[in-house]
């Protein structure tokens, strides 16, 4: 049943999103794929669209023996584990620099003695933080764990500013948002009453999207794409360098183009790059930390 | 003396290397840093000259306490440990697609129980494969080795296909080169004969780049660009995912920027992307494996 609903996720953002994209030839390639030791998946791709520079929407159920290293990952020791691990990722790399990158991950693992958790969580890399939009993102995610928990939002914004930073950069990769994992029997919420939590992040996030996509068409200039493709190459360095989703899926021989469906189209380094003090891109560069109360 | 000896060498190769882009702006900027632990460096850099896109050449001589973790990834245990590092490393992207990426590194390790050892290698990343300069190459290196040992160059050059590797690309990194780590005291060679075979790798980028750079001027079209782009985001990926010095530099709180020196100016991904068959791009990909004899 989680399984199902997941995969109805996946299409039911797919067709939301081409319906917001709107260009008239925007639609998400289907490609579905088998995994040898168990299980496959549905990975989802649009380029080159209108809002959508390059965007993903993967499926996943795959099953079968825990491989070693992963076990350690885990830190789990079960002989002969077998394992269940389903989910939906999205990270959307819009063209217009004025409206942000989103990433989602919604999950769930089981192993074969019983152990389930969920994972997951939702957070923003805007190009150009836009305090307004930071603080409607933060309020909505408040909103939606609220009703499942009084102490999710403040545990699982701490976590997502923890997880999702770059500390040779020392930035955040943006404002951050809910980041969660490993929810299982010791919570204060039951089984049900976590997977319920867990639909209402997937859930969200095409509104959101909805939401930030009325920035799509805000002038911009060859500086302001200049600037999004810097962004992107920390998009690049955090999902490489510190990603564990990523790591786990390479380490455990996954599919590399799925796992790398959130690579941008294109992006930028340049050697040691300031931005000048009192430029919207400083004023970025200086709301990239953890502990900011949007 | 090993630390004077590079410093002239990132020197002679910036000085080289300006007077072969021949662009009348080329220059290369420097950048000196110093080290709070002890020690510093030179970063010089180059971007948007004519036959050179991006490039770095980093000098540096670090030392201080010994870090944990890097004694750990070093499967050293030494109470009180002091270390010194020295080194230059290069990387040059250069902007025409028909002539390739090169690197190199030459590196000396001491500690202070005493320990000592050089490193190194030099490897090409072509993003056509011409088996023409790709045989010229190992050739080359070929000669430089057997000048030392005559088992250098079957040792380095299959260190440097298994280094060089992208296993979730099941790829080569380009057509691999030389790769060589901790030649010490267990080595046939003694110390300063060592130190002759590293000086003789370092004095051979110049030369080598002098020949790839005959293809500068050979027309290319906007696809000949593209493979560029996406075959220099499998640069970053081995960089970020797996290249030991990165990891190395960043996990013992290095300049970020110096580290990242090796990325490329500008990268592309593309999801699923497979070149056609009885391409040029296709033929390249045949090519990057291991254990081909040039």
């Amino acid at each position: 049943m989680i399984i199902e609903w997941f995969k109805e996720l996946q299409s039911r953002i797919c067709n939301q999103l081409t319906t917001l994209d709107a260009h008239p030839t925007a639609r998400f390639a289907t490609d579905p794929w088998t995994r040898d030791e168990g299980g496959g998946g549905v990975t989802r791709t649009i380029a080159n669209a209108s809002l959508l520079d390059k965007g993903g929407v993967a499926f996943s159920a795959v099953h079968g023996a825990l491989h070693p290293n992963i076990q350690r990952s885990l830190r789990i020791t079960i002989p002969d584990a077998q394992f269940l691990a389903t989910g939906v990722s999205i990270v959307l790399h819009p063209a217009n620099p004025f409206v942000p990158i989103m990433h989602m991950n919604v999950r769930y693992f089981e192993l074969s003695d019983g152990t389930w958790w969920f994972g997951g969580g939702i957070d923003l890399t805007p190009h150009y933080i836009n305090p307004t939009d930071a603080k409607w993102f933060h309020s909505q995610l408040r909103q939606i764990c609220d009703a499942a928990h009084p102490m999710y939002y403040d545990r699982f914004k701490e976590w997502a500013d923890n997880y999702f930073y770059l500390p040779h950069r020392h930035e955040t990769r943006g404002i951050g948002g809910i980041f969660f994992d490993r929810l299982g029997i010791n919570e204060a919420l039951n089984k049900q009453q976590l997977w319920e939590f867990v639909q209402s992040v997937g859930n969200f996030f095409v509104p959101a999207y909805t939401y930030f996509a009325q920035h799509r068409h805000q002038p911009y200039t060859p500086q302001h794409q200049e600037w999004q493709m810097l962004r992107r190459s920390r998009y690049v360095e955090f999902n490489l360098l510190h990603d564990q989703g990523t790591k786990f899926g390479l380490d455990s021989n996954g599919r590399t183009e799925s796992i790398l469906l959130s690579m941008p189209p294109i992006a930028q380094w340049r050697y040691n790059y300031q931005p000048e003090p009192n430029t919207a891109e400083y004023d970025t560069q200086q709301l990239l930390r953890k502990g900011i109360e949007w």
